[in-house]
């Protein structure tokens, strides 16, 4: 986990901010699971100011046509969620959608245009309502500020971790909180936006403000994660403020909106870099930080065409320092610098090597690279020598595991 | 092998064409290796117009460095090229390709300047001009009309077959050839150019048509073949032309220079089909086939998307119908159709079958889809239902077997 100053991280994850509860059940979504949590709900006790990002896919799953229209009003107050099937390319998906919402508000007595809803699993295969019909009323009895943790187990599918997060900060002398959970495995490539996360709040700020600061922080978390290059239908990315923390209501892009777009920034980013983490069959997150670049796009296209590379994803999966891979990956990412001035180092807790200068290989120690890469978190970094703009990007390598679970994921 | 009216396949590859030579030793390039040939030639008794195509990847092998000088004239007459080694990234790379050049010149007796190098192998390794050296001499004088074979499995990395190829054809009632041999399994997905292919031919033509003609052929067929995504640093596409097939100098855009054409269509289509079927770790050829797009552009797109996406190439791996990966990667293309109007079938030497219509999946035998899926040639027909335009573009399957091979290529 990535630590901020003046952010401490708490328990609690989608749960932790003023307002909000969760759950999770086991409803029996994808036939033969009786073992694990599939449909979840987050609930605030205010109507929430709301901003969303879905997927740039032309296919859009059923959720996100929903979910859209729930949300032309800027508020939301519930979000219904399961996994197991992804309710997408399904004649009557809308209805559906539509009908998971309509349950959830009735067991929480709220309006149906309040609620927001997601999915997420196989494509193209009808979603059974009645299983969740049946559950919803014993999720929303079983709501709790404890609940993130079923929540999120409930929205896994090839995960093999739950990813929740949440940090603690002050704004105007008032405790505020900003957690989520996220999902995310396979089918990552966020293209304005990502897999399906779920963030609370309780800073009271403008609607405005915080769609804006949305987009601007998942330009540079989500959005620079890629485990397969595949992005998904399904893609959904929610941000709920309660307003409960008694902030004075930020309304322009002042120091308290700062405070708030790093708290933003903390979780999002801790979160991304654990769905890297979490990528189908990984056994390790790479992240690359691309140095003196241009500008700050040329870092950003240069860092995600690395993590991206397939032979480079092989090579780190053998912890094998063929950096020869790495810089073909930056040669061929579409942007404009001068190849020969690259640098490239390897590095992880066990240590730094430079493995090219100039655009060409130095002499380095094999035995250091196999042990530096050896390790399950590994950073190449890489200098463009050619300016000031810098970029993070975070991915996995690609093993054996990945094309097992693919291969056998629907069957 | 897909054939051609007009075209008949003969055997000789890249030596068929009148006055063209070829031939592969063992030169022990790649440490320990001495039993598979790393060094080819390829001669002509004439200076052949030539023309030619580069990696777009601004990390370029240092013989590609060295072609384009010697090319500036648009003649050659000899090639020299070895595998094990990709000669690229080192800071003396120049000077050994401009070496193996001369070697070869003072081999053959001809000029420096008539020489093209090609170097296949592994990024950043210094390249040993001496088992060069020592085979040259041996090397030229065993070049023959039979040769091409030998040349053929001197530039094979982790190929697993010989791609070869040769067609005859008519121009003025003189016979005419082309032929070629290519190389490329791993660190595929050519982007204004292509992996390592020498193209040869005896038809007499102007020297910008050759280069137009190779332009737009390779724009058609190894632009469209994907393997993993990686563009390589020492992609080359020669085309030589001998003009000793007696034909009238083809100078226009004429019926002869469409006959020209698509013979280069029918040589380099068949050798981009083998590239993709003998993908890394491959066990099957997937053509995706994309009709009724508002643009030849955008059928491209489509096309490719469809044949690079992991999530479907693991699919077909195990013979799976997962049509809603197929339409993920075809709603995520950069291009602009509408979706909901795109059908998909899935045909092979079994049979074929709509699995999806409308932008939505129909039912199907999932036991007829697995049948068809089990054949080792796959096609996935596409249809946007928004115009005239189309386009094939060729991939293969993600396997254990892939990653396995990127995982240990180096060491």
């Amino acid at each position: 986990m990535v630590k901020f100053k003046g952010y401490e991280f708490v328990e609690g994850g989608v749960c932790a901010a003023e307002g909000f509860t969760a759950g999770g059940v086991i409803a029996g979504i994808k036939a033969g699971n009786t073992t694990k949590r599939d449909l979840a709900m987050i609930s605030c006790t205010e109507r929430c100011k709301t901003a969303a990002l879905f997927t740039s896919n032309k296919v859009k799953g059923a959720p996100i046509i929903v979910s859209r229209e729930h949300l032309k009003d800027g508020y939301a107050q519930a979000v219904i969620v399961n996994s197991g099937n992804a309710n997408t390319c399904n004649p009557d998906g809308v209805e559906i959608a539509e009908k998971m919402c309509e349950l959830c508000a009735q067991a929480l007595n709220i309006d149906s245009d309040d609620v927001l809803v997601g999915s997420t699993g196989v494509i193209g295969q009808k979603l059974n309502i009645k299983p969740i019909k049946i559950k919803i009323p014993t999720l929303a009895k079983s709501l709790s500020k404890d609940g993130s943790g079923d929540a999120c187990e409930a929205i896994m599918t090839t995960d093999t971790r739950k990813k929740e997060l949440a940090v603690e900060f002050e704004l105007d002398g008032k405790k505020c909180r900003l957690g989520g959970i996220s999902k995310g495995s396979g089918m990552i490539n966020p293209n304005m936006c990502t897999m399906l996360a779920f963030i609370t709040t309780d800073v009271c700020i403008n609607g405005e403000l915080l769609q804006k600061a949305l987009r601007k922080v998942n330009s540079l978390t989500y959005n620079m994660v890629s485990v397969d290059g595949d992005t998904s239908t399904n893609d959904t990315l929610i941000l709920m403020s309660s307003g409960l923390a008694g902030n004075n209501e930020i309304i322009c892009e002042d120091k308290n909106y700062e405070i708030f777009e790093n708290a933003l920034y903390a979780v999002m980013m801790n979160l991304a870099r654990e769905t890297a983490r979490d990528g189908e069959g990984a056994t390790k997150l790479v992240e690359c930080m691309v140095n003196g670049a241009p500008d700050e796009n040329t870092a950003k296209v240069v860092a995600k065409s690395v993590i991206s590379s397939s032979l480079v994803k092989a090579a780190l999966f053998a912890a094998d320092a063929n950096w020869g891979r790495i810089l073909c990956a930056i040669g061929y990412a579409d942007a404009d610098f001068d190849i020969n001035a690259v640098s490239v180092e390897l590095a992880s807790a066990k240590g730094k090597l430079t493995v090219c200068a100039d655009g060409a290989g130095i002499a380095f120690s094999e035995d250091s690279a196999k042990e530096i890469l050896s390790e399950d978190e590994i950073k190449i970094l890489v200098d463009l020598h050619s300016g000031e703009g810098s970029a993070i990007a975070w991915g996995c390598d690609l093993t054996f595991e990945y094309v097992k679970i693919n291969a056998e994921y629907r069957t």
